[in-house]
């Protein structure tokens, strides 16, 4: 049964001038559209100037940028009554699929039509500027296949490798055993908040317990952005720096194919939705293959575009070699996604690989020009879907927040990451010689931020009715998560007036160094102040003195506490020194100390993939400066 | 009249999942076909490197993405057969429109369809790997929103400008009258040509004479890229270069408002497809508008970004300056789309624009960035346009070649061109101290390459006979064009067997210098030596010397010869400098000579725009080399 809704031109040039005149102006409402977050990122970039010349360093530019999408999204709800395009040609074929592509023969002619995605008030009638809202809508995919790959390649390639691999078994615990375990955690906290939902009969359509794990895994992936730009500015223990990014990069992997294998998990039959443990068996075979198979890949790529830079001799022209350095990163995804593989997740490991590698081998124009590319498309991507994630509260038109589902949901995420970072991190403890102080696992614990994966995972599918509840809880989420972050910041900056002393004031807060919280902070603080200063913070408090870098914020030095003599010069036995990331140019390794240029070698084994040999090591100038480089 | 083909699924769900399968299955796909470019592209840098490496430099690189794309082409017809995909699940519904959005409705549910064009052998039986083929085939839609724009913004924003504006008058010339006139000449020997078709009863379809006018106005666009790539390496003459350069960027804008507005020339009622006056003056009215319009939107933009970073302090923080230029750029496309103006026409002269103010508000970090960034975006897109090229001849299905329109074709865009160049060189050298001479008309006679634009905008409709047939002979007609320029030069080239003599021996070719052609090129050019050697060339052939520049490749000094006495410095009347282009990098401007450090002041005007003073001019050195700069 098939039945037309349009008025039908009598001939086909005329259908056909009405067919491309649709076209344009579809077009001109696309070029509109994308326009406002044009103009929205631009905003967010002169505000974040605005902010930075004044010193109001708390405020991450992504914050901002969810701000000004969520003012858009008020106006466009709200302000804007724009006149319903009543002329819009369609077509209502009641059929019992909905195929990918639909045929039209139009007069002998065959039209191709691809499938969108469901549209829900097809009328348009309930909520006022349905039309447009709806049309200020991406396809979900386009965060998948566009916008999260720049960002996710950028933090492999900007991992601090030396600390990254110093501490990788304990990332990769926090990351692989840490994330299950969240996940599982908060899946089965909001089984239970769902079956009291039903009981009392809050619940509106069907939730599963796959739909309750899926929301744990797409709840488990934290941001290693936000909060992470923040200890960037702060200069924290590079320990926990390394800690933090790592696992909150590959969890975003970990968190991405656990959510598809949790959707593969279909048990057969009419056991559907219950327990059955050989579809549990080929979720975790689907899991296990498609982590290995994306890493494999992103390795593979990395490798052989380590290897093409070797043995060419392509750094005589930066140009072609960024471009190919850009198209293998970028072919990574691709082959990955061809090969039924998480693009994204390759795009991670190529990443890694790459810096390890393939930078070695880079001319230093490409060195520079690929890391300028890639922190470009980083920072527009991202504040894309951070201003797209403001705008989505209002003009996302299938909203499901549920009060119950909320207040379980951040209960479920708070214990979920409980269950995460305390227990392993005791586990950890017992091995490490370093071991992960107390007042890391809360930082870690409060800092883990929900952003990008986590929304675009949501988003991806808002088709059910408990995909959309999870879809604006999880809004909610990012949100909340993202500003109680700033706020916090803000709160503690705000204590202290001059630029010069508010890093001071937070250091107690996020190293080891004192002066201790409890001594700082107000005494209404004084249970958080006692739970984040940790006992060196007490200890060391009157001894250690600072050594000033002649570095810009873009130098990797922090935490450099070094003890001196009455000359200025550092004593020989109480030097404490750490490099936090290495880098491979040397200016970078270059210091200025009591007048002294210092250049630090690198202490990484040459790889046999690098055709450069490590550049030699300076003479030894001082013991203690060398002790942990 | 409805008709289902496909086996319909019984329960909801089962058909999401199908759905769900198919998305992914054709997402696989999508991405593998995108990844065939991205090897390509891959290749095409490798084999680059090879050429430049061993000192082949005749061959640009998208001469070689073309002639990859064809081999791929080839294969994928020809050589690979695969088995054709039975299963798509694809819904057939007989209608008399071809609306933009189709609605189907499966079970209560509604799911949007967008259209994405026509499809031909709706049956793919007749061509093996037909399917193959038509997805290797992206929306033309694509070449003008996402690979024209970085291409034509770049062309913009590294025009020459000192030699640029000195030419400006010349420049407009050839862009608009003589655009114009070799879009009616070519469009009336195509006329005449299709005329004879019908006579002689070659014509399979309608051709109606704004066909003709269509066809010509796509390809009196000459690409900025391919010859002047050469050129550029070539060092030719910086007025030749500025005529060029500018001609071929100006008159990739006139052609597509051209093209557009002969679409929108549509006579009224019955008269259709015959001469209309009242309709010629519609079009006309809309091309000024436009034209006038898109260069408004471009230039406003510009100016907009000039001030910006005149008034903050944007350039504290290059990453946020860049951003900053990028989307601005960016904006500048969309907002002329939404308008319904030219994109890539008001990105043109946003581009201009920007290089002219924004640029020196910039920083030095910045500037590079930009620089960098744009270079990248335009090498990518251009070759990836050229290496589609080459793969469409084989893979694209609905070819027509017909030798009479051909043949026609090749003799109209020669008589086009002629028209354009000849009669416009006369009159304007009436008005030039600086005259055109007559073998630099002959190269640009014959240096009309068509390019990434002409294919663009051939590519855009594909529906009618007509479109088809002009397709197929603009693809013959870019084919021939750019590997008759190569062969050219490497027939040259070949008579120059080492690199240090090989540009020297193509200078007299587009220059004034000697030793003149005649004497160099074997008898059998004779004709053709003595048409492209100016009468300068016998004059100064024994006198002048060249200074050797301490500049790169990149630095866009060119042409200079200085007469020198007998301490190698230059003498006080004899000398004759030229600087190609203007650099405002103080780098740039720098030259050493006879153990000297010359810094070249700018003598262009400081703008109101621009907040930094120019640099203070350095002390007059020598006479003779500020001559003309």
């Amino acid at each position: 049964m098939c039945f037309a809704v349009i008025s039908l031109a009598e001939n086909t040039e005329m259908v056909n001038v009405v067919t491309e005149r649709k076209a344009e102006e579809s077009h001109r409402q696309d070029s509109a559209n994308l326009l406002i977050f044009i103009m929205l990122l631009t905003l967010t970039i002169l505000t974040i100037w605005l902010f930075k010349h004044r010193r109001f360093r708390f405020l991450h530019e992504t914050g901002l940028a969810m701000i000004y999408g969520l003012f858009v999204g008020i106006i466009l709800r709200f302000g804007v009554h724009l006149p319903q395009d009543l002329n819009d040609v369609t077509l209502t074929c009641a059929m019992n699929s909905s195929p990918t592509t639909v045929l039209v023969n139009v007069s002998g002619r065959f039209y191709e039509y691809s499938l969108k995605g469901e549209v829900r008030d097809s009328k348009g009638h309930d909520v006022p500027n349905a039309e447009m809202l709806r049309k200020v809508t991406f396809d979900p995919e386009v965060f998948f296949n566009i916008l999260l790959p720049p960002i996710i390649f950028h933090a492999g390639y900007s991992l601090k490798r030396r600390h990254f691999f110093r501490n990788l078994g304990s990332i990769l615990s926090y990351a692989f055993v840490g994330t299950l375990t969240s996940c599982f955690v908060t899946g089965l906290v909001m089984y239970g908040c769902v079956v009291f939902m039903k009981v009392i009969g809050q619940l509106g359509g069907d939730f599963f317990f796959t739909d309750c794990l899926f929301f744990g895994a797409i709840v488990s992936a934290t941001d290693p952005v936000t909060v992470l730009a923040i200890f960037n500015e702060l200069k924290v223990d590079v320990d926990l720096y390394a800690l933090m990014f790592g696992e909150s990069v590959l969890n975003d992997a970990v968190a991405i194919i656990l959510s598809s294998s949790i959707v593969a998990y279909q048990p057969e039959g009419d056991n559907r939705h219950t327990f059955d443990g050989s579809a549990l068996l080929k979720s975790l075979g689907v899991f296990l293959g498609v982590f290995s198979g994306s890493f494999a890949m992103g390795a593979a790529t990395g490798v052989m575009t380590a290897l093409v830079t070797k043995f060419t001799k392509l750094r005589d022209f930066p140009l072609l070699e960024t471009a190919l350095f850009f198209l293998m990163s970028w072919s990574t995804f691709l082959l990955a996604e061809a090969c039924s593989f998480t693009g994204v997740v390759a795009v991670l490991f190529c990443g890694i690989t790459q810096a390890h590698y393939t930078y070695n081998n880079l001319s230093a124009e490409s060195k520079s020009r690929s890391k300028q590319l890639f922190e470009l498309l980083d920072f527009l991507a991202e504040n894309f879907i951070f201003s797209y994630m403001g705008l989505t509260l209002f003009s996302f038109q299938h909203h499901v927040f549920n009060p119950f589902f909320i207040i379980g949901a951040f209960l479920a995420i708070f214990l979920g990451r409980a269950a995460n970072i305390y227990p392993l991190s005791f586990l950890l403890n017992l091995g490490r010689k370093n071991k992960i102080a107390s007042n890391f696992q809360h930082v870690m614990m409060f800092s883990g931020l929900r952003g990008a994966m986590t929304f675009a995972l949501s988003i991806r599918d808002t088709a059910t009715y408990a995909r959309q509840m999870m879809f604006s809880t999880t809004l909610l989420i990012v949100f909340f998560t993202v500003w109680q972050m700033m706020s916090f910041f803000h709160c503690l900056l705000l204590k202290s007036h001059y630029l010069s002393t508010e890093w001071d004031y937070l250091k107690p807060f996020l190293t080891h160094s004192g002066p201790p919280l409890t001594s700082t902070l107000p005494a209404c603080c004084g249970p958080i102040a006692r739970c984040l200063t940790s006992s060196q913070a007490y200890e060391l408090h009157d001894e250690d003195t600072e050594l000033i870098l002649n570095d810009g914020s873009s130098l990797m030095y922090s935490d450099m506490t070094v003890s001196t003599d009455a000359h200025g010069m550092p004593t020989s036995q109480a030097g404490l020194y750490s490099l936090a990331g290495t880098s491979d140019d040397p200016l970078d390794r270059e210091l200025v100390f009591g007048g002294t240029r210092l250049v630090l070698p690198t202490d990484e084994p040459p790889d046999p993939l690098t055709s450069f040999p490590p550049p030699p090591p300076s003479p030894p100038l001082s013991d203690p400066l060398r002790h942990r480089v």
